[in-house]
């Protein structure tokens, strides 16, 4: 733990996708503050975190509390709840930098891509934050369950949002997290990587494989 | 050549991915019909394609007449010009398989992601045609100029199509082109494909490079 390192809140943060990224940040130094709809559940799932040679507890709070007390905030909640929970945190982002790991995927057919009017899960969390918060997209092809443990996951974090450098610190969380994260673009851009989660879950059925993923090539 | 190869028409094929791919399915004995808005440019075009030993030469004819001539009908037209193109051709369609590789780019803005109402090129494309034709997606993300050169491309091609028996004879004229196909779903998922290359473009740009590509893991 080093001072420079933001805190993180994850919203949300009890299930596999939002545990995954936590044990790998607690891991790599930062401080995790699990929120979910109640207090009581949120620290019932931080306190089963392992807590990494050197490293700090993970603590649990209500959302907006998490978001409250953060300094980035995560957000891993199923996108039918998206809404309810971006109202509920909405007070607690001014100024902040808003990770969106959502992906509309709409039930039953969670395999067909089906983006939302406002193009895409994260131009319509910017738009319901409003313009205070600095939403950037990010996670959206890694499996959970790959995160859950301290495997190399075989799959880049395509990174979305419009502000350059905002997209160089989810990069950063991204590489503390043990993936490679590559600038996709403006926030319009993250439409590509929520529609590649529905493809990958075809893909995943067709070739009957668990976790596919994708790698840019031709960069490195 | 084998007679079981089916012919293909390349419409608007006078361009770097039409003769890219034409190359590629010239050395793997298929017969190309290069077409173009009229049969002389077509002509020219094809006569430039250098003949692979064994192989036949490509012919080259006006857009309508070679999708009438083809079994196989493969759309390389820039965007703006696709409605027009699938009008001339639509009468020479019905029941054939028509692989659509436009990209919905949007000058000047190409590095970003701009979906039509449709959704999706392809599906816009589909609709254009009517139930008769058989559209599937593919060939997105290659970068043209890799498919001049003899060289291996490091990018897989997603296919997309309501037909998997479809999908897979695109699958089969990926792998001739050198490259591997994989099945990406139904044709609303081209939406997924599509605006990678955006995001594609964008990454060319952001790290100096060439031709990224994307690479599906977790699946060989």
């Amino acid at each position: 733990m080093t001072g420079s390192k933001p805190t993180l809140a994850i919203i949300g943060g009890t299930g596999n996708l939002g545990t995954g990224l936590a044990r790998r940040w607690l891991g790599g130094g930062y401080e995790v503050i699990i929120g979910s709809r109640t207090a009581e559940k949120a620290r019932q799932v931080a306190d089963t975190l392992i807590v990494p040679e050197g490293g700090r507890k993970a603590v649990g709070d209500a959302n907006f509390q998490a978001a409250n007390l953060a300094e980035i905030i995560v957000l891993t909640v199923p996108y039918g709840w998206a809404n309810a929970i971006l109202d509920d945190i909405k007070p607690a982002v001014h100024g902040k930098i808003v990770v969106d790991t959502t992906v509309p995927l709409m039930l039953p057919k969670v395999a067909r891509v089906q983006l939302p009017p406002e193009g895409s899960a994260a131009v319509a969390a910017q738009k319901r934050l409003g313009d205070g918060a600095r939403v950037v997209s990010a996670f959206h092809n890694v499996a959970a369950q790959k995160l859950q443990s301290g495997v190399e996951v075989d799959c880049d974090v395509l990174v979305f949002g419009d502000s350059p450098d905002d997209r160089e610190v989810v990069i950063a969380l991204a590489e503390a997290a043990g993936l490679r994260g590559i600038h996709g673009g403006p926030l319009d851009n993250s439409a590509a990587a929520e529609a590649l989660t529905s493809v990958l879950i075809g893909i995943n059925r067709k070739y009957g494989v668990e976790g596919a993923g994708i790698r840019i090539t031709g960069i490195a």
